[in-house]
């Protein structure tokens, strides 16, 4: 894997040469939190911990990056040895993956001499608030989803491979049940899913002959895009070959009025028989969507989310910072107005009401609540997925609402 | 570098194999274009063919995509051969990176057999859509801009490491002076830019000690965060070292009133002569502060921007789709409600009139127009960016605003 050391912004490299030139090698932490959640978000899914472990284990500079480094004037030659020699000995402590959380609460707190824990700032924030965007989004889907099938289609416009990657495991981790991405099936052993596009319905002279053609190719996998000309037509295309025997697992809808054209072609495999038959819809879908459609009973049995999820679409971003709490021992904190923060390593203790979260408290760090010190082997993304989803059952309703912005109460000991 | 094939979703290789089976081997041609621009945007950029054309160079299947994709139990052994030997001779037409284009106009055109040319499809799409999705974003900052310093500040937010590397390329190619991230810098040249943290700031036990610290570590790159406490005192102190001879180049503010700030800021230092000191904005801002700050003549001189351009937070994606349009000669398109297609190849005309862009032409392919055959070498990233300031200078000025939606006119010739 290749180097990931200048994965980073300049000012790390120099505040990091000035802090050796004064001394300023003592033990720091850094806590990274989110200060204020979205409006459209009430909890808040901590992802990307194994991502991240896994980066800084090629956080090393090498050859090719101490050239370049050199190349730009600003540099001492001792300062790239150190560089070089480079060991990031830090100690992380974090919530676990997969664990809800909510502002102001320290998903990940690194402890080590400054300079190593101020070099890797900008991964560490990278890494953790894309899929913690992510896995926070997918997991909507999931609420709103009531258990039907939910697979990630959105690699097309992610925002870069690795973005469309980073994505599957936060979606999975979220509750999907899979993915379209090759990459993250072979990576992640997620389980990958397809059908077929419109070019393969185009490209035959006649939309049954397409789908007989594609039954052909895989008797065992045959999901047929239905709306490329007329949708009704095209599902009764698909009934003719239900009726010869030909095993139709399901139709996919891509566009249209979706509640009526749902209902139109459940009604047309129904009326002969054929209730297995699974609707997929995809197309511009979100979460939005999903618990409209699913509250008015539309019959649809699994959706394909991509654009709005893989970018977050309504809240592409989330107000995270990667901020020095202690130094020496002693609090470290910011007044700037919009900005504060709260000094030394922190604690999150969880507490419940009947089953349910009720409220949090983030108090100086001690053992035995939701942070805990990173050590190995991490869990498996299974693991990770279910202890959300465990979660998700501890939830109040009202914090699982997609479209009312509730606060839930963490009180910070100052 | 790794194989890039497994960035493509399961579809484009099931609809391959069964292409392969029923002899759907001819010449197609596929065309990317967007369908319509997002409320907030009157032009997109073109951007992203060069990172496409290096990405389709290890577009190969090796023995580890070979054997997941074995593993999966859906394709046969003939065809994951046909993979092994894949090699993509495939034809590209495209409008030069940095162009200026509208809906309906292909950005890219794929023509040659048609298996291969939907093999590609996941890749073409994602990098042509994500740089093009932040060039179009970056040239809006330029614009509100007017000739003031703007840097990529936005890696940490970017959606993954790569998202930040392929954006610093973006934003540099819609008119940003540089960027922060070092990775782009090694890669791509671009220049860097940086400052320092508040944690640099805060680890001394006082502000002033921070700023002698670091201008007696880069005694020619003092450029120091003035908001950590008091951003007023703050400025007071560096003018304070810039009265002892220190050259002080600049200060940053990343939070408070912008605007209020900026003018006392640049008060303090004019008074006593200093009115080289250049002050960099940061700290959320996006196109419409530019905007309005530059408008306002508040005193700013760089701004540095992150989140908001890096996500392209008010138009996260582009209704982009990459549609079969020919197939051995005859014309493909698609009726699906709002999902209409144009059949062929085809070609861009521009139109100018009294030197601006007046409206575009959209007709079958011949020589002479915007789209061009990609040929190799590749324009330099400062010809690219050139192609795009030139054009910006042509741009009605209606088409410029930030905030009115105006529809440039392109004639589709059906």
């Amino acid at each position: 894997m290749e180097s990931t050391a200048l994965i980073t912004d300049l000012y790390e490299l120099t505040m990091t040469q000035s802090y050796l030139e004064h001394g300023k090698t003592g033990k720091a932490v850094f806590s990274l939190f989110v200060r204020r959640l979205p409006e459209n978000r009430n909890f808040l899914v901590a992802c990307g911990l194994e991502t991240l472990m896994k980066s800084l284990e090629n956080f090393k500079f090498g050859d090719r990056e101490l050239k370049y480094l050199k190349s730009l004037g600003i540099f001492k030659d001792w300062f790239l040895d150190y560089l070089r020699e480079l060991e990031l000995d830090l100690e992380f402590y974090a919530l676990e993956e997969g664990t809800i959380f909510f502002q102001n609460e320290p998903i990940l707190q690194v402890e080590g001499s400054l300079p190593k824990a101020q070099l890797i700032e900008t991964l560490v924030i990278n890494l953790i608030h894309f899929e913690t965007l992510i896995a926070s989004k997918a997991v909507r889907n999931y609420i709103a989803a009531k258990g039907k099938t939910l697979v990630d289609f959105g690699l097309r416009r992610a925002h870069s491979p690795m973005a469309g990657l980073l994505s599957a495991r936060a979606c999975y981790i979220g509750g999907f049940n899979g993915t379209s991405n090759l990459q993250a099936g072979m990576l992640y052993g997620i389980p990958v899913f397809g059908t077929m596009a419109h070019s393969y319905i185009m490209v035959f002279d006649q939309e049954e002959e397409a789908f007989r053609a594609f039954a052909k190719s895989f008797p065992d996998r045959v999901f047929l895009l239905i709306d490329t000309y007329n949708t009704v037509e095209g599902a009764k295309k698909a009934l003719k070959l239900l009726k010869e025997g030909i095993k139709v697992l399901g139709v996919r809808i891509d566009s249209g009025d979706i509640p009526e054209l749902c209902r139109e072609v459940r009604r047309i495999f129904d009326q002969e028989g054929f209730k297995d038959v699974k609707i997929l819809v995809s197309g511009g879908v979100d979460e939005y969507d999903i618990e409209r459609w699913v509250s008015e009973g539309v019959p649809i049995d699994a959706f394909g989310v991509g654009t709005k999820l893989l970018t977050s679409a309504d809240a592409p971003y989330l107000d995270i910072a990667y901020k020095l709490v202690e130094y020496e021992g002693k609090p470290k904190f910011k007044e700037s107005p919009g900005k504060k923060t709260f000094p030394y390593k922190r604690q999150v203790w969880r507490f419940l009401k009947d089953g349910k979260f009720d409220y949090d408290k983030v108090s100086r760090f001690q053992e035995g609540g939701l942070v805990k010190r990173v050590s190995f082997p991490l869990p498996s993304l299974k693991e990770i997925r279910e202890r959300v989803l465990e979660q998700i059952n501890q939830l109040p309703e009202e914090l699982k609402s997609l479209r009312k912005k509730v606060e839930y109460r963490v009180e910070v000991d100052e």
